[in-house]
């Protein structure tokens, strides 16, 4: 058994001091007890400890950053970097104009948009002046810009941050801060052109990314109401069952009947009827089939969701992506502004590894019709039909990334091109001015901020950091006017003339 | 006197309903007086009309950006964009990698960084969970991010939005919402190495930026210390009156002594001993003066500065940059956090036309040395020194887009090099085929959602959009398996083979 340690003597002096608020008898009492006395040492030790170290005051609270965010760092500001970088070339290449929103709105902006979700948005402290909301989404924002600005006709892409609320779950990809990459078709149109290029746009990039192999679930919110009403759903319901619906890619059929049933108050026969339509998917030939079917042929809204998804089936053969489409009737977004056609991209994983967990990252990217939107904003009702689509690069950049350290890949955080070194003492001057030249051509470079490196380390780093070439400058050239230009992989090494150096660097840059 | 109109049946109706919180009697009375009664009846109309237009509701609210803020256009964006190019490809040529932190920190972060500017800052809701608040500049966080991960040495760059509820003076180019673009170098290093290759970075981007001439005025923290002290302002007081010489930049030496004296005060003969010395700026030959200084070249933290800025400006001298920094007395940086020299970078501006006022932007850089912030979030207080620096990209962005105006320059917003076009009906499925080949090569291509337009609209979509090339499909086209190009500035068109399309296309597209 451990001996109870001597205490220092103003240790016991904190201890006793800070147990007096439970008064003194407690702490006597309490140190008598061998493990009580243990614990009573830790604390007193750790106070003591705290004492004698003043910048130690504020650091009662943990230095981190706010639950479900994250810093990123430079190895992982590259990999966004770059799928970024798909994603805008992508949205570009489809005609679109950027936009940029402000990160907060006026709290009544965001209220009555997003249904069961609205109790995630974060809203700022009232300091005086007007209310505000952090952005839940950008397609809110977009609206709320259109109708604002009485814009009847837009396609633009939006790449921000949005906030939301959510118990973090981080190992599966998902924040309260994260991007989103937005695309976005405003206008009145022939139906279903804008529609199929909006999953056209999905194709591209998650093809482009080459994240394997994915799946694009299609529905419609016209036949979700359709089948409703048809299985007999109250329509003051429509939108509490389609977020039960919602959750069927989380939860069983048999657990969202339960909540239709019990939470809902739906009658069980209904929940059935709804049950046979949403549990189906298929492709073009279930929107046939559909077409058939003796109640929901009856539905004007149905029939209508149901010949623009034939329409849409069209045109994505035409694309050459259709085989990548499935008709889904269990897909229905969460969202309350979606009026149309929806969908949502999952990737069919198979694992890299026999024994690797599958990385269960939901959707990737999802989207729809809400031709409602716009004119919730407008004084005067005026619509603005919108499609559009959102790619959860936050989820996309986990699996990159998880897909880098299985593979080993070594990451540049820099793009340095040469390093600016010497071997000798009192250099530091010429080494300035050398590389004053390197960044007025443009050329990107580094040296070590010391008056007198030594020459091991300086070559060290450039072989860390990937810097392919090293100009070395040392007191033999600058005697004879010449500069020598190291080869990092290669380890060669070329005297060239000092006023050569600019040109000579650039031809070597360009030709690796 | 008007007389009481004629209420229409369901507005009285209306007007009693919402009348009868006050009990009905007080209704009844009310009316009875014709001056509340036209107040009632105006207030009835209102009610009424809004049950007629349901749409209305909402609208009692105006649709706008927060206070402060704004949306950016596409226009707006593509200018952002260019900057933003300028300053991030300066950053990275001076070797720096990319970091991103949240937007919002724990509450405690950020207390006590930022002075008498404490009040700026946006707190988020206590929604349950941690207090927050939204980010006030870029380096707390990094100096957070430092501390967190042990972090002793890095050079990174990030840009991002920060948040701050001033007074926002639009015209200036000041927001409450804005970019900030941040360059710092931590770690210990020989001195005035990095704070030279800050400087000289400011140089580049403001040159490569095109704004004009500028000046950047240097100072240290520790000179104006040691000012304070030989002048004989009690050490309690150093912040008071240095964020009093703050102002210097915006108001007069009269005005700035009064508050020194009146509302700081301070000794009227403390004050003008003061105003003696940050009246002063000049070159290096200041700095030299200084030295020579019988009051000041007793402090030995004023010696320390002095010594440094010497330093700082022979390594200056060797970047070719000197003539463009000045040492100035009166610079203090509001900031609390920085130790050592400090910077700012204004516009020397000369309006473009002698007519024009010029535009007041303030500083458009700033920076400087913080050796103690890293140090103030490490549990064992272990320092970090560090240096920086802050490019004010939404003034800058005001200029540029102020001459932009003046110079009447027409931005495209979009990079469109391709429009898919048809002179004839039901042609949407070959426009769709031949659009995609377009997207799938890489190309940048456009077409109108409609499916049968007219040729007309369609070229003249293209000219005022900026769009080089146009692919026409027709019935004879089809026939012959070709496909028109017509160059949109020439108007030229040429037959070439369908197959040759994406070829023919990209050497179109390389040529110009």
């Amino acid at each position: 058994m451990p001996q109870l340690r001597l205490l220092h003597r103003r240790a016991w002096t904190v201890l006793l001091g800070q147990l007096r608020r439970p008064p003194g008898a407690v702490c006597i009492r309490a140190v008598r007890s061998h493990s009580q006395g243990q614990k009573y040492l830790q604390v007193a030790e750790a106070l003591f400890a705290s004492q004698l170290k003043p910048h130690q005051e504020k650091s009662n609270f943990i230095i981190k950053t706010p639950k479900g965010t994250r810093d990123l760092s430079p190895q992982q500001m590259v990999v966004r970097e770059k799928i970024l970088n798909v994603v805008v070339s992508c949205f570009k290449r489809h005609g679109a104009k950027g936009l940029d929103t402000p990160a907060f709105e006026l709290k009544e902006i965001l209220t009555e948009k997003y249904g069961e979700d609205s109790g995630l948005i974060y809203d700022l402290k009232d300091q005086g002046g007007e209310l505000l909301s952090l952005r839940y989404d950008l397609t809110v924002p977009f609206a709320r810009y259109l109708a604002m600005n009485k814009v009847k006709k837009m396609k633009r892409y939006h790449v921000g941050k949005v906030w939301r609320r959510e118990s973090p779950t981080i190992v599966q990809g998902r924040y309260r801060e994260f991007y989103q990459c937005d695309f976005d078709i405003a206008g009145q149109f022939d139906p279903m052109i804008p529609d199929a290029e909006c999953l056209k746009i999905m194709c591209e990039i998650l093809s482009e990314l080459h994240l394997g192999d994915f799946l694009i679930k299609v529905n419609d919110r016209r036949i979700l109401d359709g089948i409703f009403a048809v299985c007999g759903v109250p329509e003051s319901k429509f939108h509490a069952i389609c977020s039960s619906v919602d959750k069927l890619d989380k939860i069983s059929w048999k657990d969202v009947r339960h909540e239709m049933v019990v939470k809902k108050g739906l009658a069980p026969e209904v929940a059935d009827r709804i049950g046979d339509y949403v549990q189906c998917h298929g492709g073009i030939s279930l929107v046939e089939q559909m077409f058939q079917d003796p109640r929901l042929s009856q539905n004007k809204q149905a029939l209508e969701g149901l010949g623009d998804l034939k329409l849409l089936f069209e045109y994505l053969t035409v694309f050459g992506v259709a085989e990548k489409v499935s008709f889904d009737l269990s897909l229905a977004r969460g969202l309350d502004y979606y009026t149309g056609v929806i969908y949502e991209a999952v990737l069919l994983q198979t694992p890299v590894h026999a024994e690797e967990e599958p990385l269960n990252v939901g959707s990737v990217a999802a989207g729809g019709r809400y031709d409602g939107l716009v004119g919730m904003f407008d004084p005067r009702g005026h619509k603005v039909p919108c499609v559009g689509l959102s790619i959860g690069v936050e989820r996309i950049f986990s699996i990159v990334e998880q897909k880098m350290k299985t593979f080993g890949e070594k990451i540049r955080t820099t793009e340095t091109q040469v390093f600016v070194a010497t071997p000798q003492k009192n250099f530091l001057q010429e080494r300035l001015k050398l590389i004053a030249e390197l960044w007025d051509a443009g050329i990107k470079a580094e040296l070590m901020y010391k008056n007198n490196p030594k020459l091991l380390p300086q070559l060290h780093y450039c072989e860390n950091m990937g810097i392919p070439l090293v100009v070395i400058i040392g007191e033999q050239e600058l005697k004879e006017g010449v500069i020598k230009l190291r080869s990092v992989p290669s380890r060669e090494e070329v005297a060239i003339k000092r006023e050569n150096l600019v040109a000579e660097v650039q031809k070597r840059l360009s030709e690796s």
